[in-house]
């Protein structure tokens, strides 16, 4: 039968479509076909884009030369601008603000042809160390409320380059979905003393059905209201409000599970594509002791369709429990 | 220079991105190819489906045969059921309800090469007549809180059958969409003694920067806060909380402004994927002077991706004042 679920944190509401039920196979991912071209994220076309912020490069190379593994440069066609942001034309009745921010790319790899999974648990603690710099960094720019790092993985997820890369979006404000987790926490911390996240880690731990992956420093679970087939969350096991209390050891740990989390995922559903997205907390809130960053991976198997877009609710055609037990028990190609 | 606008009645932003500005033809739209095989929508082919509720038809012909002009059925694999539903397992931190609900499917045509534009004026105001009764119905059922209804065109939006058809959820609960824009609605009334939606409807028709279609019962816009390009909403120029309020002169009012303004999007756009979504009242809510009944048209041309699922702040490449003047000025082909 099916189950409508809560999502503990939010309390948005999710169907489980137990009529529908679903295993892997039931998912047809098409492959993409490898796109000709130049790509402006490959070795050796470092002009093509616009001159980087950072990189992580071999000692004696220049900046916007080869020589790097990690580089970090400004989106070509920004969301929003750091500088030179001009007031919008005032409104009497609606509200509106200057898209004040910074839009950039990290790319992840010089070479075209590799993903996440595939690459080496060394390069993969780079990428992280470079998500983790980028953050620091802008959560201490002037205007900035909140920084969001996510990775579009294929081109039903929002990927435009089929290069690896992920994507750094800062905002003058604390978005709706972050200020949602941080509520729905304060609440429960308010009455019951305690993060709603280490809560839920431990109730996960020890039921052990919706688990998929655990370390010394994190675990990786599909929520009990998922919204997605697959969906998987990566949570340290710490409390730990923001991303920038990540230390060298939880970014091994955390690269290690994200390595073998996406690996399964990969490998159980041919490659589909996927977002992952950092939830962390806004400036001012960095030692709450009610929130807890994660990372949630989405799977993007469904389609969001008019009933998501009325209601808010997702039908979901995959049991978390069925999901992790899959994840769980498949051997994953590295 | 990017923006963030604020939607007025939920409070939620979007980005305006303007430097990535985009005019119809900067969405490619890839038209489906034709599925083969047997249609269970198709006239002649009414066993395929499970035994109708109720269809509008030729007298003197009998249920589940040919002679009908619409036909509403049972979804074959329903998101939530009626009857029998069993209580699921009982969860000590978890909140979990049984997914008590109907899903029903609501065949616009009983021939499947057609779509919902194309079909004449008579026709639509049969399937908003069939809408408008499966609504009063399933609002008066037990344990219903909100009727859903909604059109997926285009397999990028959701429709796994091609053959032209809108479907029914009715859930057992408020849904979070519909709460948020109740509780945004019923504050802007409490302080300005109006309706929010019909003091839109006012200043969009005074400034008609972004009207698309206006008739006697109904405007057309793109709203301030579009979170996707080329979004258009279809509101009643009367206060009016219920879909359920519609009497047969809006309904005739109705069909004629989404014939024309789906004609301008399909036109301008080259058939693209969209979601039409009906927004209304709850059980218990149908007469509030502060809530007004729309439908959303969102068209499908962007992907939501990494940003949009971590914040909640949709990107939007198309300012809906240039949206609307497009499609102010494309001439419809019918």
């Amino acid at each position: 039968m099916p189950e409508l679920r809560q999502e503990p944190v939010t309390k948005k509401w999710v169907i489980i479509a137990t009529e529908r039920s679903k295993r892997p196979s039931d998912f047809p991912v098409k492959q993409e076909e490898r796109k000709e071209g130049i790509c402006p994220f490959c070795k050796g076309n470092e002009n093509l884009t616009p001159p980087e912020i950072i990189s992580y490069r071999e000692p004696g190379t220049k900046p916007n030369e080869p020589g790097w593994w990690i580089r970090v440069v400004p989106n070509k066609f920004p969301a929003l601008q750091r500088e030179g942001t001009e007031n919008p034309p005032k409104e009497d009745f609606y509200t509106v603000l200057p898209g004040t921010g910074a839009h950039e790319v990290i790319i992840e790899a010089s070479e075209h042809d590799t993903s996440l999974e595939r690459q080496s648990l060394s390069q993969l603690v780079e990428i992280f160390r470079s998500w983790r710099e980028r953050h620091n960094h802008l959560m201490n720019e002037d205007e900035i409320k909140y920084v969001q790092i996510f990775k579009n993985e294929g081109a039903v997820a929002g990927a435009s380059l089929q290069h690896p890369h992920s994507q750094v979006i800062a905002v003058s404000l604390i978005p709706d979905v972050v200020a949602e987790e941080l509520d729905g926490a304060q609440k429960f911390y308010r009455e019951k003393k305690n993060c709603i996240y280490c809560e839920i880690n431990q109730i996960e731990l020890n039921r052990n059905t919706r688990i998929v992956e655990e370390n010394d420093g994190f675990i990786a679970y599909c929520p009990f209201a998922s919204r997605f087939p697959f969906e998987t969350w990566i949570v340290p096991k710490q409390h730990q409000a923001s991303f920038s209390g990540l230390d060298d050891s939880l970014l091994r740990h955390l690269s290690s599970i994200i390595k073998e989390t996406i690996s399964k995922i990969t490998t159980s559903l041919n490659h589909p594509p996927y977002n992952l997205i950092l939830h962390t907390a806004p400036v001012g809130y960095q030692d709450a002791p009610y929130y807890h960053w994660h990372m949630e991976i989405l799977p993007r198997l469904t389609i969001v369709a008019g009933f998501e877009w009325g209601t808010g609710i997702y039908i979901n055609p995959t049991p978390p429990e069925a999901a992790a037990s899959y994840l769980r028990e498949i051997k994953a190609i590295h």
